[in-house]
Order: C-alpha cells, then structure tokens, then sequence
C-alpha cells in the first residue's frame, strides 16, 4: 500500500483526490492537512465522503507528512515551492498540483505568479507531469508538476499536430471553456451562482497564466518558438473544459490517423471517429481526454476538439495517473470509472 | 460471474446500469436490447462508455437473455409484464425498474397506468425491491419490483415515524423535488433545457403514480390506511431527488435515535448528525439515501429530509443492491463510489 | 418626475431597482450609494445597464440624498434603521427593501437579528409594504418596510385561507425554494456556483428569520395566533421562489373561488385556473405573483402554489408598486413588462 | 398604430416577438396563427403572457393577414417562401424570421436548405435586416429577411476590421457558443435538460447553415471571397450567443477606435471599453449587441468578444427594430428595456 499525505484539502482538487483516492484499491490515505480546518472531520465539510473518508484534517507541522510514500499539494500557487525540500529530504515524493514547479524558468514564474521563486534550484529536476509526453521520466521523478488543466486539454490536443510539423505553430489559436470548479472553491463575487449561471463570458485575454505553460510545453514538442493565442472562457457549468483548437495545415495530412496513431496506446486519450464531437459531460468525473479531428469544408484550417473534465484529467486524476506512473502500478488503478452520464 | 442482460437500454435506468455494471466485480454483460438502436454500438449512443462497454444493441428478440442468469428490464411501464412469464420460465431472474410489478393490486395498476395488468399472477409473487425493507424475501426472488426513484425517497424518510407510529399518519405530506432525469430520456418539449433551466415548478398535484406505491408501502408498515399527500416537483438539476416529508407527532419521542437505531446495519441509508441539511450533490452518483431529521421550533411538525439520486438509489443502483442481494454476494459490490462533488 | 435616491445600491436589490426605474416615465433617479464604490459609474458593476443609467456611486454622505422625495434603501439588515430618523425629518419618504421595519416588536427583532433595535419608535409608524393588505395606509404612509420575498410569496398564499377561516391555522405548512439571488450578492463559498449548481439543499429548518414576519402577516389577518412550520431551500435557479404551501380544511369551500374573488382586483395577483401549476419562470423578472390552488383527491388538505421573482415583487418590484401607490400613480407604472420566458 | 400579424407563434421567436410587442406603444397586435394550437388562447401555451396578450391563435388561413400592415414570419425555415408572394401582393410587408430570403442565390440556397427554392424572383427584391448595414434600405423594403442569430453576432463583430480592410479575410475564425434556446423549441432528445446542462459540446463543425450567410454578408461588405472557419458550440444557459473571433492583422491600426467610430451612431451595438469582456446576461431580454476588441500580448491576432440575445438582438428584437424603421418610427421604440441582470 502506497502511503498519501494531501497538503490542503479543502479545495476542489482536494476534495476531488480524496473521492479517488478513498477507493483506490493500493492507498492508504494518512493525512491530510487544512490550517483553517484543523481538527474538523472531512465529512463534515464534504458529506458526500461519509463513509469513505474517516479522517479528520490536521494542521501542516502535525500531519506526519514524512511519514508517507508521496504528498499531493493541493494548495494554492506558491505554496509547494514552501516545502519541497524539506519533503524531498525526507524522502518523500511530491506531486504539485499547482503552478509552483510547471515553469522551467524561474524569471517567467516571476512574471506571472509575481512573487520569486523560492527554490528555482528544483526547477530542473521537476518533471512535468503530462504522462503521454513524460511518462519516462515521470517513472523516476521525486517531484512532479502536475500539469494545469487549460494546459492539459490544449496541449493533448495540439501535440500531433505540432510534433509532426504539419501546422503553422506562429499562429496558434485555443479558444478555451471551463466550467466554474476550474477557478477554485474559492468565496469570489463573479463566481456566485447569480453571477455565473445562465451567462457566459471571455475573461483575461490579455493574458492568462496558462499561457506561458502551453507554450513551453508545444515548443518542448516542437524545438522551436511558438505563438499562441489563448482564450479561456467561464462557462455555466460545474466541471469540464472543452477546448477548441485551430491551426493552418502546411501540409496535406491524413489527420485521423496522425491522431489514432499518436495515442494508439494512451489508456487515457480517446480520439473520436472522424466527424464527431466530444462532449465535456462524457468524461465528467472520469480521467480521460477525448478528441476529435475535423478539417471544415476542406479548407487549410484543422479543427480539434479537445475535452476533459478539468478536476480529473485536469488536476486529480492526472495526479493520480502520475503516482501510479512514479510506483510502478498499473497507470488505471483506481481511475477506471466511466463519465457520470448523464 | 454473473450473466447479465438487460432489456431496453436506451432510456436513463439503462445507461446508469451499463455504467454501473461495467465495473462490477462480478457481473459479465452478455446483451442489451433495443428494438430502435439494434445493430449500434452501445458506445455510439453514450461515449461516455467508449473503453467500458464493447456490446451493440440487439433486437429484444435475438439477445439471447435466456441464457443470462438475470436480466434488468429498462423498458417504459407496461413491457415488462409482457415478458415477464416467458423469462422466468427459463429460470431467469428479472429485476424490473418500471412500475409493472410494484402495485399489489391489479385494479390500482389499471387505475394508475391505463390498461389491465398483463399477468396479474406474478402480482403476488413478485417482491417489492427495497432492501431496507424485504431484504429477506429479496434473496429469495426470482421477480423483483424495483421501487420508483420518489417511493424510495419518501419511503425511507417516513419508515422510521410510521413503523414506529409516533406520527399521525392519516396526514402525511411529502414535498418532493426532483432533476428533470427522473422524467426519462424522451423527447417532450416541458423537458427542453430552453423550458426547464432556470425555472422550477409543481407538476402532477391532483395525483401522480407514485402515489398509490408509496401508500401500499407506508400502509404495509403501518398495517393500517395511511393518508398521504404526495406534491411532485420539477428542479432545474440532472439528477437527484430532495423529498421534504412533514408528520404531526402524537408523542414525544427521540427522533435522532429512532432514525439512527432503525438504519444503524443499513449500508445505503446514512442519517446525518442531528441540524443538518443534506444536499443532493452529496450523493450524486450514488447508491445512498442520505436523512436528516428536524423539529422546528419544539413544535409537533416533525420534517424529514431524504435525498438520492434518482437513477442510483432510485433506480439503477437500487436495482443491482437487489441482484447481489439475489445472488448472495456483499450487497455493496459495485456500489461504493462516493457521490461525485462538486 | 419623482425624485429617488438609491441607499446600498451594489446587492441584487439595488440593481433590481436600477433595472426597473431606469424605464419608470416619472421618475428621476438622483443618487445611488456605495461606501466602496464611490466614485466608479454604476455601469463598471452593471454592464447591463450601460446606456440607461449615467450616475456613478457616491458615498452616502454626499449623495444628497435630503434632496429626494423618496429613497430606498437596499442594505443589508440593522442599516436603514440607523438612517430613518434623519432622512423622515428631512421630509424623504424611505421604503426599506431589508428587514429594519417589518417586525412590530423590537424584542422579536433582536432575536431574530442579533442586535437592538436603533429606532423602535418608528416601528409603530411604519407600515408593512403588500399592497394585497396596506394598500389604504401605504398611500399614506412616510415610511415602508417592504416585505422579505418568502413573507410576500407566502402570505399572498395563505391568505385567502387564514382570512376566510377556512383551515386549521394552527399547523399551517410552507415549503418554500428560493434561487440563489435570494440570498444576495455576497462572496460566500455555498453559494458558488460549484457548489450550488445541479443540487439542491434545504436551510435554517431550525429557524429562519422569515418565520416570524410571516406568522405576524397572518397573525394580523387572523386576528389570533398562528402555528407555522416554514422550510426554504435552495434550488439551483438564478431568481424565483416557488412557494408550497398546505394546510387543513376545516370546512368546505369553493377554494377557486375564494382565490379569485379575493384577488380579483390586484394588478399583480394572478390566480391560475383550477388544476394548474405556475412556474417561476413566468414572472421572471415580473412584478407578479401566480397562484393556484388544489385539493388532491379530494381529501381535506389543501395545496397552494405561489410563485413570485424574488427580486421583483420580491423586492424592487415591489418597492416600486410601493412607490407608485404613496406618490398616488397608477399603482403599475414602470411594472408592467411580461415575464422573461424562456 | 401599426396592425401587426404572427405566422406560428408557438416557437422562442414567436414568444419573443408577443413579449416585446404586448408592451410596444405603436403595435395594435391583430393576430398570431399556429395550425396545431389554432382556438387555444395563447396564454394557455404561455402564461408569461397573462394579463398581457389577449388573442388566441388562428388557423393560418383565418386569421385575416392581408388586413395587417406588417406579418412576421415566425415559422420553420421554408414556410414564408410558400406565402410571400400573396402577402406582398396584398399590400402587406412581411419580416421573415426565418432563413428563406437571406441568401441571395437560390443555388446556395438549395444546397444548404434542401430544398428548390419557392420564389427565387423575390430574392433580390429582399432586404437583408441588418441595419448597421441596410438601414436605408429596410426603411423602404416591403420584404425583409431578418438575419440568423449566429450570424448577426459574428457580423457586427468581423464588420469594423474587414470594411477597413485590416485583416487577412482568407482566414477569419468564428468561434460561436449559444444557448439552447437557439436550437428552437423542438422537441429533440440531445435538448433535454439531462442532455444539454452541465455540458458544452461543438456541433455542426462539418458545416453550418448560417456559414454561407456569414460569407455572403462580409463579402458584401469587403467586395471579395472571405475564407471563414465557423464552428458553433452549445453551452447549457437558455438564451444568449458569445462569438469569439479571430482575424490576423495585415497592418496597424486603433483597434478601439476603429471600432468606436464604426458604431458610434448606432443605437443597438455598445462597444465596451477597451480591456473588458462582455457577457451574455448584460444582454439578456435587451435588443444590444455587446463589443469588446483585444490584441493579445500585441501579436498580430486579433480578437473581438461579440454577444448578443439570440432571441432578441438575434431574432425577434432585431425584426421589431427593422418594423420601426420600415415604418419610419424611432427606432428603438419597445425596445429600450436594459438586460435582465441577474
């Protein structure tokens, strides 16, 4: 049994690895901490866990982190840059499910998580968590960096096309939609029920910070600059992303096949038949990406459809993928659930 | 293993079954009928079972379900009693999730459903599918009513007070809500996202089917005529049901007690610490009933609150607790997600 | 023209009441308050209204608001109360959207809110705003306490029956379910929309601060004490609240009837026809209150559905019908807009 | 008073055009027909309309629509081509909501509408209603072809930057979300509440009908072939179009005041600031479309955030704006209501 600590629980991606993990069949679930919910039962905040999780949250110094296989930081930006080393020096393993180890360079976080990075020497050794361009080096990281969920839909979905150098990768355009749990449980007007149900809206296309991390993970893919425009969407909805991708062909391409191919043996995408169209709900709760392909009227502009639910594929589950990568387990346990449809 | 088709697996009960059973333990699926899809993969209706379910559609006829060891009929009020002789005649099981078997009485089925009752014989054979009632004679069956998804709700909430007949009971009321899932998967106009978001309404006050079920189940606990006004509602949610059950108390009694002492063995029934409010999410997805119980103000109006999740508890979920209870293995095989949340 | 000033005008109500007297034809809005808005155009907030309304927020002490003949105000409770003295003697009308003024008994109020009561010489003079029941002493009147939007959709409910002593009103039941408006524009977690999306929830069983202005509403129709039993809930809707409302016949009567004749004469009381279901959506955004009325089976409980917008006549709506009835226009000025539907 | 007829108002267009027109100051509403519902009054379908609309629908031919000044065709595409030519004839102007006279060549027509056309001689004679574009001639059309909702969007949005020829027009990206109300009020299955909600999903990516309409307008604006890529999503609120759009910049330009300038007259088109995000519910129920133009990081691309009402500024109150100018009254009578917020 793999021993888990989660470092703060509280939030969506918290809650989201304790549903998971609560049934997976090689964990043993040890801590799990919260400074402002210390000492309160997990059921009590997350009743949907009764039964499940008989744990109660602890505070960070008191949990016995050291004691476990692997951490899950589910904590805000800038806080597991905090405590990696003291984690990793006690041998144990990380997993980071926010932005703090994702960017290799540090003067980058800098620019957009706008405080230093406290411990840029970690940058390089971290790994950055996408398993079907990473699963190698996954297998041996001590820290991994779980990949963001914009990032996630948008890079599975353009990765064929840029590795295989048949798109114009200056001029890159993901429009991208999320459902609310994508901005986190956090008590913010704008994500109030009244505000954001039954209404829709772009927000930050000036620039969003997940911007930079697609970028450096399509240019890791391609060996070269690449332009990207991003625009993320809140749409009413709890979970999924549905990311909408286009791109100029600069060659003729057999795209349903360029895509079959590349994920042949992904347990975790699904690439679509061609002419079809994924919807967010079909991976709602489960860990998949699924894709689909179109080339509109034949014209030089390829169409990709990209969805994932954000929690899951986009934060926990992949997590999860990750430990089970980092432990040598079959990457499925415990995350072979179909979507909750409807 | 054991051998499972089911019939009719188009409509909601039949998608969570399929979701539900693709990851059961013990269970191999051998068919799934529709008259209108055969020939199709199952996949293409609901990709949110790519991965899981490998099966087409066949024709009701060509299925071969009297080979399987059990079948679920998913199939609209009245087909089930059609089918019902035939297959137990091979020795298979048949657990049914429409109404077809539930009512005793076949002039209350007419009343209630239109047309005469096509083998009034099994009436009285048949076992009334809620375990925390009949689990004993549910072991035994070889037929099974499964309960209506508002019944199970109302059922339970009410078990407590009648059996222990600390209300008054010829003046029940049960105020229920439910997600517009518990409506079907039929193309009716009041059902469209455009008519029913955002929005909430009564429907079926002067008297719905349910009705008359919940009587014969209060009635047979009590031993006595129940008086009972039962006031459907429709919620702009998927899924979930939330009945608010009101009884005039007729003696001082400990309501957490009598509820807790009453469930206290039950796996699927988990009553909530006293002042509390459970939420549907909290067991979307899931086979559980989740009680609270109340007395507002010291008065003699006690209010129950009960919520499932029509498609689990109330109805496909319900439906396989009753096939392991038949095939004596652990009732909760298959069933121990935690409801998905948020 | 009236001239009107705003108090408190970032919450729901505020914009509510911006939203409707923007098209009232005799009405000039002069001011509109926000401590922590001031200086910015209401239109930053509210892009809904960019083209209709030109003011920017003031702070309250430079609002001017002395200047008006009439303002409402539209802060949280235990504010108003701190203002009414001065904004009376200046010769301004106040209608208060809160609930500073609605309770006649300063003790009831601090139980129910917490703190004593800042003017409780004024409670007296103030009158509670249904027009159903005040109209006469409305049109008079210097100061109004408009009612909480479950008293205004439950009142208007019952009070045929509790006029009419035709039910036992000892044990008088409202089941009632608000969307998420109701609860205001407030940063608060369990209204998120990741939390409060596709579920639904009973609150406050125990004891919510509705109850006792209800009870005095009917109290005061009866003339004699009244037994109430009062569930909200929140349903995962933008506005509206559905009222269900039961009690006890004690006598025969022709119910469509007693509906019809006592509301025959209101502008903004729709009675439905016999065996109907009104749904919130067709007072989306209306100044009305649809009802109908039942008597399942034919047994001696009856069944009431209310519906309101509890931003309309909920509150500004009503504030506004309000307004309209003290300056002595027609009672529907500026309230006259159909439903939103779909 | 202008005497105004409906062809088939059972739909969201038809239900619009009676809300917007009950309460319009200069429309004397003279009939409204559906052959399915002809004798039911109309607020039996709509009770929104209570105490707002008194008529009943007629029979299609009873309904005496020669004696209007103006019908609008509110029906299924490739109905008002069947009786355009008597209404003409009779004196009548006619507004078609639907698409039967929007594009210019019957082949085109043909191709995407599957049927031969049944007037092509009316084609060129047929104004197409966008007035920031036609406003002349629709003030002297007897036929005008009220544009579709996606395409109303995407063209104001695309306007301002290919009249000033600023882009590269071989490749325009419309990424278009809609409500489900867009759909029509058709009972389909993948409409439902439990398919649609909580879910997003593209549609159509193959090819859309509105996309020859696009084409055909921005041609007509730039006087050569425009390449666009158009691909329409379904997101789970009612009403309410957001079009992003993408265009690569061939030279410098004031992006915000190019925009400014272009619409600086117009009573229904509201550029936001620059640096803002319009959203769907700031024009809920409100006759505006909504403009917001960004650079990204200052690359080359373009993006403007265009959105509307589908049914309103997108259907039904874009055809009542085009029968006040057709009838030389200010434009926006009827339609001054800001956006139902929230």
């Amino acid at each position: 049994m793999i021993k888990v600590g989660i470092i703060g629980g509280t939030g969506y991606t918290g809650v989201e690895l304790l549903r998971l993990l609560a049934v997976h069949p090689q964990v043993e679930l040890r801590a799990i901490t919260s400074r402002a919910e210390a000492g309160k039962p997990v059921t009590d905040l997350f009743p949907s866990l009764r039964g499940h999780v008989d744990l109660a949250f602890t505070a960070p110094d008191a949990a016995g982190l050291e004691q476990c296989d692997v951490v899950f930081s589910a904590t805000p930006n800038g806080v597991a840059m905090q405590q990696a080393r003291e984690l990793l020096a006690a041998g144990v393993r990380l997993i980071d499910l926010a932005a703090d180890f994702r960017l290799k360079d540090p003067t980058v976080w800098e620019t957009w998580y706008g405080v230093p990075h406290a411990c840029p020497e970690l940058l390089e050794e971290a790994v950055y968590g996408l398993p079907e361009v990473n699963r190698q080096r996954i297998s041996k990281a001590r820290l991994v960096a779980n990949p963001g969920c914009y990032p996630t839909s948008v890079q599975l979905g353009f990765l064929p096309l840029v590795e295989a150098g048949v798109v114009d990768s200056d001029h890159l355009i993901a429009d991208a939609k999320s459902g609310a749990s994508g901005a986190g449980r956090k008590a913010e007007v704008h994500l109030l029920l009244g505000e954001a149900a039954d209404t829709m809206k772009a927000y930050a296309v000036a620039g969003h910070r997940h911007w930079p991390e697609i970028r450096q993970g399509l240019e890791a893919a391609t060996g070269k600059k690449v332009g990207l425009t991003f625009v993320p969407h809140l749409v009413p909805m709890i979970r999924g992303i549905h990311a909408t991708l286009y791109a100029r062909l600069t060659r003729d391409v057999d795209l349903q096949g360029l895509y079959e191919s590349r994920y042949h043996d992904e347990p975790f995408v699904d690439v679509m038949p061609a002419g079809t169209h994924p919807e967010t709900r079909s991976v709602r709760g489960a860990n998949t990406c699924r894709l689909a392909v179109h080339r509109p009227q034949g014209a030089d502009t390829v169409v990709v459809l990209s969805v994932i639910d954000n929690l899951t594929k986009g934060a926990a589950g992949q997590a999860i993928q990750n430990m089970n990568i980092m432990f040598g387990i079959n990457e499925a346990t415990g995350l072979s659930q179909p979507g909750l449809m409807p």
